[in-house]
């Protein structure tokens, strides 16, 4: 059976428990990737056993589970938003003894977007709780109050450098991200603060390719990882039209040991999602100044579905 | 038969005069565009009048014959080189009596980077010019004594609504591009006159595309046209990483009648064309900053054939 692609030579379809077909792929390639974090891991164990799996089986373990990931950026000495686990329904009075209100109870596993996530303001958000967040194991994360979020979007390549696109500051609208701003209103020394707690991250996962790591902004200045995502990010797009080379080439060229690129930019950004029928204002966004439209060809504009994205450029520190 | 492409869902393969083949090809398109100006116009006007064809037959004819393109550039009062028609070997001398020397002779048809181009510095250049060029009907040239070499990438679109880049710099080697640098070393007057005059010819052609014109920038500050290409240009590749929408980008719009795009360029930049062995630098550039690298795949680096190109951004009015 022959399946097409656009943008690759061969292409291997086949469900991720089907052994054969993960080694009939591993055998067709020199290296592999994945572009989501919620794959089964024993599928790309399997591949690994074969060939070089990029970013890393590490990275896609921790990053599967929320807890695992909060506890391994803690060992870190990097802070995260207070958190416990919930294993089942039985131990959610205990947490939120520990955590106190307001918090958010977000399933470990398979959540994004949004989904499997719970807000509790209060005792009376407690009843159903549990089974709105999807009746499986959970963390009750306390909430934050945070002066905004930021996201660093970086690579490390096979010679273990490190290249950090500058952070956008990221707003979000119904749990989905709305808007990523670069540069972010923080300080120097904040930028700067963000980029090398990342490259420890990086680091310390012996990580090959482009990660993003999404940071809370205390009102202190002080940076807590909200979570980070093993793959390319949608807070990185600005990057395919502010940058020399964007997240995507920079993920292939880590990936596949070429050099990096500058991550430089060479404009102010602003992108903005079109979530659902905000892409039916495509041509109005299409004809204006310094503005680069991105629609992804998906056939029906579902609510909170990601239709494309637009990205407007400003002159670098036009106002300083 | 099925041919597989990277770019798009379907793909007709024939010879040009495959007359089944073409009404097949346009019966399953909204509209056709070509990618070079060397195609049979019978294959191409067949499918016109079956389906749109945009830029137009009108422009491809005219771009399909040296003396055709400078009498329709004349008729409009825009300069170009002195010229004059040698049909066959023995209006030669005539020609040179007319044009003097230095001159080019020119193949009015099928000629590229610098094929089909003999230079008559004097009269020991005649024996044997007219078969070098091909033995088909010429031009003879003269030669244009130009402080440099301009192009204007520009979009008419189905509102007749006309965008241009700015025009960058363009230096040969061994008759093939070389560099493209924006922006050019010219006057604002000079780059407001070559838009216009490219605004011109547009409308003159009832254009719906991107084109490109090449203008020598005379001593004194005159323009005159080199020639001009039916579609994206070498010379126009780094509005692929200085403007937010890049000339192919353009094209398709024009074609498709949206919106054009805003051409303003974000960054100075400067282009070189990877001729051949050049390629084999590839590594190294892509480390350098600012540097946008491209390359096309082609399986062998032979001499003289563009195997990628790389540019490189700049501040904009940096040194402003």
């Amino acid at each position: 059976m022959l399946f097409r692609s656009h943008v690759c030579d061969a292409i291997t379809l086949a469900e991720y428990d089907d052994s054969a077909a993960c080694d009939r792929f591993a055998s067709s390639i020199d290296v592999a990737t994945y572009e989501f974090e919620n794959i089964p891991l024993a599928c790309v164990e399997r591949i690994a056993s074969r060939v070089a799996v990029r970013p890393g089986i590490g990275a896609l373990r921790i990053s599967q589970d929320r807890l695992h990931e909060k506890d391994f950026i803690r060992q870190l000495n990097i802070a995260t938003a207070p958190y416990t686990a919930v294993d089942h329904a039985g131990e959610l009075s205990r947490a939120v003894a520990e955590i106190g209100f307001p918090a958010i109870l977000k399933t470990r596993r398979l959540g994004y977007d949004g989904r499997g996530q719970v807000a509790l303001r209060g005792p009376d958000d407690l009843a159903g709780a549990w089974e709105k967040a999807g009746g499986a194991p959970c963390i009750l994360e306390g909430k934050v109050d945070f002066a905004r979020e930021i996201s660093v979007v970086a690579a490390r390549g096979g010679d273990d450098a490190i290249a950090c696109y500058d952070p956008p500051e990221n707003t979000h609208r119904d749990g989905i991200l709305d808007i990523s701003r670069v540069p972010a209103d923080i300080t120097v020394e904040i930028d700067a603060a963000a980029k090398a707690l990342t490259a420890r991250l990086l680091a310390a996962l012996d990580y090959r390719g482009v990660i993003a790591v999404e940071w809370f902004v205390l009102k202190d200045g002080q940076l807590a990882v909200n979570e980070f995502a093993p793959r390319v990010h949608n807070s990185g797009h600005w990057t395919l039209d502010a940058c020399a080379v964007s997240q995507f080439e920079q993920h292939i060229r880590a990936i596949c040991g070429w050099p990096l690129g500058d991550p430089a930019r060479h404009s102010d950004a602003e992108m903005r999602n079109l979530i659902g029928e905000e892409v039916e204002q495509w041509a109005t966004l299409a004809a204006q100044p310094a503005t680069a439209l991105h629609l992804y060809g998906k056939a029906e504009a579902r609510k909170g579905r990601k239709m494309g994205h637009v990205t407007r450029l400003f002159p670098k520190d036009g106002l300083a």
